[in-house]
């Protein structure tokens, strides 16, 4: 699993400071979240390609997280993509959408799909093979979703070694041990399944909540994610523009990532009103430990610490 | 007159190929050309004030000439504006704004004002006491003017030297002088105002054309405007592209420039197709000299070379 920011600041625009926008692979699948203004340009520049995206999630509709949705549309078509693009989002993403490419003339050849969402209960909205996805719903002043990206369990594997000590067992066993199945020998034993196989690694999960106030129902939906994504706009001295603008403190955040025991929380969307964003990680830290702030660049694993890429 | 070139690309992004914007400041007045995404941006990056624009002039509604102007307003919304705001574009411009404000329940607290267009004539669609603005009714694939910004004819000066010799000329004539009316002496003597006054600087003039096919008939409406700015997308060796996309080559742009009797021009909105941009200029001065290539950043003005702007 691997998450790249493409842009963590909250709306104002700076130069240096670019609108929501994240790509996550996970299990070999590629998923564009969020996209504000700007978004095809640090794809470009942190070297993410296009094509690779089958999947868009957008959080809700504020300017800063899907102003970039329609220009990275555009250009797909010129890039003469043709593979279905499903996008998943707010009721009204589809109308926006479609209103831009009429009134310009710019029909994509290939199929947009749209996910409309309106449920305030978490929901399955995306599942294959590899990956599933759910909403979390978050309170903000639109309606707005988080997502939550979970591999799939992997097969367990063989321990070939233990394996061929029964002649017996044949690779055409090997799927239902895969499968976690005990192997009964031709004289009725039973070998236990954990004699024959090891765990897989385990799945890894990846939460991101935009745009919320502090909302510690979702805590169960996003219990022991590896990487928590959450953000926190202001600090506590300015707890009550968090309550009027449904905003999170870092410290809310922080409380979030506690309660949910998650591996690791980065916090982004900084307002534009602090020049040292470090604040927010002491502030985070009195609360929860492994804190990151998010930084447009910065790729980060289950593993290791975030590296910069290379540009 | 100053005209700041904030993006001069065609469509598909790239790192440092921001699509059209301009920012032009005529007699005082200062006006925002074309927004493609990252307008904003660019207007940070290179020192132009959001709060001075009161007109936004877009050509025509491909997302590489507009898909920035939402995101712009919804910023001017955060910066706390409370002028008029008034832009003017093809029919449909007003439709796709209003949707987005609504989808994100980020109505503005100033005036939106819209002037929806069109007329395949040229029309005269701005006039104050410094300025207008016609329409250049341009052939692209879809719905297109260009713009064409003029000084209004400046008051003669008075030449002190000359009004002094007569005392009977007061502080109060000097109103009709500036008009260009002629004194009569008590005597009945009429002193021609060519003595009294000088010639006022010579109004200056800016005419914008974003993507069109080659349209000679263009000629009589921008005929000897100090800067003519005339994309070019392609070079002669893609004319069978122009044909098809509605564009020009930068040959076509320097034909236009030529009998149109122009001072300067400019080209730009490059093809990604050429790596080597000089081509641009070096094919339109086989028919026209005064020829520059657009670049963002750059600075024209109707007295010097461009200069970069220190960023």
């Amino acid at each position: 699993m691997k998450l790249t920011i493409l842009g963590c600041h909250s709306a104002t625009p700076r130069v240096n400071a670019h609108p929501t926008a994240q790509y996550l692979e996970i299990n070999n699948r590629h998923f564009l979240i969020d996209c504000g203004e700007g978004t095809q340009r640090q794809m470009r520049k942190y070297k993410v390609g296009f094509s690779k995206i089958d999947h868009i999630f957008i959080s809700h509709l504020h300017g800063d997280h899907f102003f970039g949705l329609i220009g990275l549309i555009s250009t797909l078509g010129l890039l003469n993509r043709e593979r279905d693009l499903h996008i998943y989002g707010p009721v009204g993403i589809k109308e926006i959408t479609v209103l831009q490419l009429k009134l310009s003339k710019s029909w994509t050849k290939f199929n947009l799909i749209f996910h409309e969402l309106s449920s305030t209960e978490s929901e399955l909205i995306f599942e294959d093979d590899k990956v599933l996805v759910k909403t979390i719903p978050l309170n903000h002043r639109v309606y707005t979703n988080g997502y939550l990206f979970i591999e799939k369990p992997k097969p367990r594997k063989l321990h070939i070694d233990n394996i061929k000590q029964y002649d017996e067992i044949d690779v055409c066993d090997y799927h239902n041990l895969k499968a976690g199945k005990d192997y009964t020998l031709e004289t009725g034993e039973v070998i236990l399944n954990s004699e024959l196989t090891i765990d897989p690694p385990k799945v890894k999960s990846y939460a991101f909540c935009s745009d919320t106030a502090y909302k510690p129902d979702i805590v169960p939906i996003i219990k022991n994610v590896d990487i928590l994504y959450h953000e926190s706009t202001f600090l506590k001295d300015r707890e009550e523009l968090c309550d009027k603008t449904k905003h999170a403190t870092a410290e809310q955040a922080a409380l979030i990532a506690k309660e949910a025991d998650v591996d690791k929380l980065i916090i982004g969307h900084y307002s534009s009103r602090y020049k040292n964003i470090e604040d927010f990680k002491t502030e985070a830290q009195t609360v929860f430990e492994n804190v990151e702030l998010a930084k447009a660049g910065n790729v980060y694993t289950t593993s290791t610490l975030p590296q910069s890429l290379v540009v």
